[in-house]
């Protein structure tokens, strides 16, 4: 069922996800499908709530560089990923409230999951013990949303590395001490 | 003209967009507002344009983290400004190509002329001489970009000036080195 909403999405963007499309594609009646998710919105905030809870945890590399590269390196994946479900997603944000609060959950309970990234790096006495672990995740990620999906760049992995050692560089200078 | 498009953009959303509702609300004939934009993404891309071609100058406030600061709290003012231009510009950019177009220009005129900002740095000592711009530019204010924009954070002016701080101690590391 979620992944229908996930192919019509991507497949013909968020102006032809009605719930009636859905059903047609996925098989389920359209009665049910009403009674479930009642709109589009809802839809898409159960598939980013069923990403949100999966069992994801962060790399551990056993260095705060190498933590934040790996992390930056799967986001690279995602949003550079054929189909384009993540960019869909994140289109779809600035259409529907709910799938906006949804996108939003999803990130809140990453940046939750990555926080021991941070912590780990601290208990190597890598960065000092008060650093914010959603200021530096925010830091190291966001160059590749940015470049990715606002400026459309064909980002590259270097990319996605370089942030994520420009960000554990700020880190270890004391950069994100609250 | 374009006045009464961004006007019209930020009240009722893109769906309202049309070139017949900027032509009634401007005053302007519709052939000839026809004649001149034919489509909706035309007239974003001719008011992104417009904006490109101000003679907007980067601050000169004597110092990288200085500089920084002074940019990201004019992203800062733009992002949460009332009523939301630039929020509902960036919103329309993921349905008109041609809005997408001209946002990415935009934004690339505004990383070549904040690219003096890297170089007066460098001049001073302040950061190694093979500093990227862009990629300093972007580590700086993505982040403001991606609370604001992505996650919907009431982001406050202490993230913009720790962001724009991040940047500057990682780019005197050498972080942005190509």
């Amino acid at each position: 069922m979620l992944d229908a909403v996930l192919a019509q999405l991507v497949e013909y963007g968020y102006d032809a996800l009605s719930v009636d499309a859905v059903a047609d594609r996925s098989g389920v009646h359209r009665t049910t499908v009403y009674r479930r998710w009642r709109d589009v919105g809802g839809l898409l905030a159960d598939v980013l709530a069923e990403a949100t809870g999966d069992g994801w945890h962060p790399p551990d590399t056993g260095s705060l560089d190498g933590d934040l590269v790996a992390v930056n390196r799967e986001i690279h994946a995602a949003l550079t990923a054929d189909p384009p479900v993540t960019a869909a997603l994140i289109a779809a944000s600035f259409r529907s409230g709910p799938a906006a609060d949804a996108l939003r959950g999803f990130w809140a309970d990453r940046y939750d999951r990555c926080a021991v990234i941070v912590r780990r790096a601290a208990e190597r006495g890598e960065t000092p013990a008060h650093t914010d672990p959603r200021q530096l995740l925010v830091a190291a990620t966001a160059p590749l949303y940015h470049e990715i999906v606002l400026l459309r760049s064909p980002a590259s992995l270097d990319l996605a590395d370089q942030a994520a050692r420009a960000a554990a560089t700020a880190a270890r200078a004391g950069a994100f001490v609250d």
